[in-house]
C-alpha cells in the first residue's frame, strides 16, 4: 500500500524539505504538494507556480521521493513535463475534458481525483479521456463527495473502493484529508481506507498547520503522521495476510470439492 | 425577460438556420449553440469546432440574434473572440479558475453556469474570478444541481433565483432544459422560473429532437417553443405589472405613514 | 388554486384568531396550524396538544375555514377525528407506514408531505399506503428536499410538480415556507410554484414572527401574506387563461389537421 | 467489537434457526431479525408479526444470542417488552419522536439507526429523545445516507464513526449491508468499519439470499459471513493492539516531557 504525503500547497523550501525528510523517514513512498492551487476565491493564495515546482524537485533530489503535483491548465504542461513524476488532475477538473486529454499525452502517470459530485461512472469515463490519448498508467482517487452532512467537509465515499475494484483494473487510492477537513478525523478514515482494500493513501502533512497558507485544519502534524504511518503499515500487513488466507481457503475448498 | 434559445450542439448549417429563424420569429433575444461540447464519454460527438462557430455567425448575420456559445479551453479564446457575442462557461468548468480568468479578459459578456454541486457562495466566488480581470458584464445561470432524486436529470434549484437576487446585482437566468432532462417538464419549469423573478431563460430547441446528436430528450420541438414563448411573454408582462403594483403600494404606505 | 395559510404551531387563541381572520379576509381557503409539533430537540416547544386543536376548531367556527393539522401518532387519532378537517402527515413521518394506514382509515382527506429525502417514487408509494385503507382523497405536498446547498433550509424541488402531474391524478401542492426557511424568499418561491401548475400553496403566517415559538424566520407577516395572496390570485388567473388558450390551440390544430 | 448478525426479515423457524446456529458458531454476539418490516410498498411482505418474535425468542433460547428487532409502532410495545432484548428504531423512524419516547420507556437498550438524510446533529438529538425518558443504554448505528451516487443503495458515511466518537460517549456501530445494497461490497465496508473504530458491526445473513423475502441482494451467504467474521476478528485484535501502542507512546512521551 503506497503512502503519498506532503503539504497541500508548497509554501517555502524550508517547509517542503522539513516535510519531505520527515515523511521519507516514516516510510512514505511519494511526495505531494501543489504549486498551482485552485482556490474558491481569487483573493486567496494561488500557489508559488514554477518556483513551487523547483522546490518539489529539490526535495525529490534529496529524498528520492517521486513527486505528484496538480496540473491546472494546458499552459502549464511544459512545466509539468519538466518537473513532475506524476500528474494530478484535481476534483474540480475531473470533467475538464481538454485538460484530461492533454494530461494523457504528457507521457507520465496520471492521478485522477473524483469530482465532488461525480458518479463512479463519470469518474471511469474521465479516466477513459486520459486513456484515449495513450496513457495507461492512471490512478483513481476517492476524496469525498458533497452531501447534506456538514460535520465533515465532504463525505468520504468509502464504498467507491470496492465498487471501483469491481469495475476497473486501475489502482484506487483514498485521500481522507480533503474528505474530512479536520485532522482529528483523518487517522480513523485512513485506517478505514487501508482496511477497505485501497492501493494507496494520500495525506496532507504540515509542520505547523496553524500557519498553513491553505487547508491547515485538515493537515496532520508531523507526529500525527508518524503515528498514523505505523498504524497503516500494520493494517496493510494484515490485509495482505487476510487476502492470502482467503485465497488459501478458496484453493482448499476447490480441492475438497474436486476430491 | 430575455429568452435565449437554440440547439444544444451545432450539428449543421441547416439545423441552426431552421432553429434561428424559428426562435427569432417567436421573439427570442439570443441564439445559443455549442461548437465545442463537453461530453461525459470521449467517444461521443464532441462538436463541430470552428465550423460550428462559423455556422452560428452566419445565423447571426441573417437573424441579428447575438450568439452565446461555450468556451471549453484557453486554446479556443482567439476563436471565441472572433465569433461569439457572449462567452459561456459551462457547469463543469465553473471552478476551472484559469479559464474563468481568461474569459474575463476577452472583453465580451460572460454567461457563467452554476456547477452541479456548487453552492451559491461558490458561484459568486467564481464570478469574482471573472470580475477580477475587469469584466463587469456577467450573467449567472442556475441549471440544476445534483441531488438524490432521479426522476429529473438534475434538480432545478429555483430558490437560487431569490437568493442570488439578494446577494448580487448580477442578472440571473435559468436553464430548465438541462435541469429537467426531459422536454415534457421544461414548460412548467420555465413558467416557474419566469414567475420567480429571473432576468432570462435559456432553452434548448431542436427541429427533430429524436435525431439530435446531443441531449435530444430535453430539447423542445419548434412548436413547443412557440407555445412556451407565448406563455413566457404573458408571465413576464404580469410580473412587471405585479412589481409596479408592489412599488406603488409601498409608496402609498410610506406616504400614509408620513402623513 | 387553493391557498392554505396559518401558523407553524398553535400558540394561543389570540394568535390563531388574528391569523385566521386575516387570511380569511385575504381569501385563503384553509387554515393550517400544528397542535402536536415534531421538534428536533426534546427540549423545544412540543405544541399545545388538544388545547391547540380546540383553538383551531374555534377559528374554524368563526371563519368557516376548514382546518388541516398534523397527526404525529396513532394515539392521537380520536382527537384528530373529532377536530380536524384534513389530516396532515408530516415529512418526517412519510414512511411511518403504520401511521399512514391509520390515517387512511379516519375517513377524512389526507395531506401527505414528501420526506426530505424521499424520491417521488417513494412519495407515491406512501400515498398508496393511505389509499390501500380506502382513502381516495389524498393531496401530495412538495416542501423541499435535503441537498448540499445551505443558503436555504431545504431545496424546493419545483420539478416535482410537473413530474407528479405526469404520474398521478392526485392534486399536488407546494409549501415554500419550510423549503426556504427565510420569509424573504417565500414570495418568489410561491409565485414560481403558482406558475408551475400546482393545485395549491401552503404558507406559514404569523402576526409577530420574531416571537414565534417555532419556525419564526420562515413565517410571513400579515402584510407580506396579503400582498403575496394578491399576486398569487393574478398568477392563478393567468395560468387558467394560458391553459384554456393551449387547449384552444390544440383543438384548432386537430381541426385543421382533420380538415 | 460486537458482531450482530441475522436475516433482514424473519421468514420461518427453519430459516432463523439455521442462521442463528451458524452465526453463533462463528462467534457472533447478537441475533438480528425483523418481525415487523417497514416496506416502501404496501403490497410487499410486511413481516410475520408476533409469530416472528416467537421464532426469534426460540432461537435465543437455543443459542443464547440476545435478539434485537425493530419497533415500528407504539401498538407493538407490549410485544417488544415480552420478546426483545434490544429495541431497534429504524432509519425511517429516527424522527418519529413519539416512538422514540416510548422506546425509551420500555426499560431495554435501544439501537437507534441514523435516518438516511439525518445529520449527525439530528441523530444525537433523536438519541436525546430516548434518553429524556430515562434510557441510558443507547447504541447509535450508521447505515448509509442518501446521496447522488447510485452504484450503492446508500452511501456509507464512514466519517460518522470518528465524528460521533468525538461528540458522544454512546457506542457507535455500522450496518454495511443496508448501505451497500449488494453483498459483494459488504466485506470491504465491514473491514473498513472495523478499522475506523466502531463498537460493533451489524450484518444481514441468509442461507439462500436468492429466495429471501426482503433485501436478498445485500444478504451475505453463510460462507461469506464465516469468512468475514474471521477477518473482522483479526482486524479487531489489531485495532486493540494499535490503541494500546498509541496510549503507550503517549505515556512515554508525557513521561519524557516531564523528565
Amino acid at each position: 500500500m503506497v503512502v503519498i504525503a506532503g503539504p497541500c500547497a508548497v509554501e517555502s523550501r524550508e517547509q517542503v524539505m522539513t516535510i519531505a525528510r520527515h515523511v521519507k523517514g516514516c516510510g512514505a513512498h511519494m511526495l505531494r504538494g501543489g504549486a498551482f492551487k485552485p482556490r474558491t476565491s481569487p483573493y486567496s493564495f494561488q500557489g508559488l507556480g514554477e518556483e513551487g515546482l523547483r522546490i518539489l524537485a529539490a526535495a525529490r533530489d534529496e529524498t528520492h521521493l517521486p513527486i505528484v503535483t496538480e496540473l491546472l491548465s494546458e499552459d502549464d504542461i511544459p512545466l509539468m513535463a519538466r518537473y513532475a513524476d506524476m500528474i494530478q488532475i484535481g476534483a474540480r477538473n475531473m470533467q475538464n475534458f481538454r485538460l484530461l486529454r492533454e494530461a494523457g499525452r504528457i507521457g507520465k502517470p496520471v492521478l485522477l481525483k473524483r469530482g465532488i459530485s461525480a458518479t463512479i461512472e463519470e469518474l471511469l469515463n474521465a479516466a477513459e479521456y486520459v486513456r484515449s490519448e495513450g496513457c495507461e498508467d492512471i490512478v483513481l482517487c476517492e476524496r469525498g463527495i458533497r452531501t447534506f452532512e456538514t460535520s465533515t467537509r465532504f463525505t468520504l465515499d468509502i464504498s467507491a473502493v470496492p465498487v471501483l475494484r469491481q469495475r476497473t483494473h486501475l489502482p484506487v487510492i483514498v485521500d481522507p484529508s480533503h474528505a474530512a477537513g479536520a485532522r482529528e478525523l483523518v487517522p480513523a478514515l485512513a485506517r478505514a481506507a487501508a482496511a477497505s482494500g485501497v492501493a494507496g493513501i494520500m495525506l496532507e502533512v504540515h509542520p505547523d498547520p496553524g500557519q498553513a497558507l491553505s487547508d491547515g485544519p485538515q493537515a496532520l502534524t508531523l507526529e500525527m503522521f508518524a503515528e498514523l504511518k505505523r498504524d497503516l503499515d500494520r493494517i496493510a500487513a494484515l490485509m495482505q495476510d487476510l487476502s492470502h488466507a482467503g485465497r488459501g481457503r478458496k484453493r482448499a475448498s476447490a480441492h475438497g470439492a474436486g476430491a
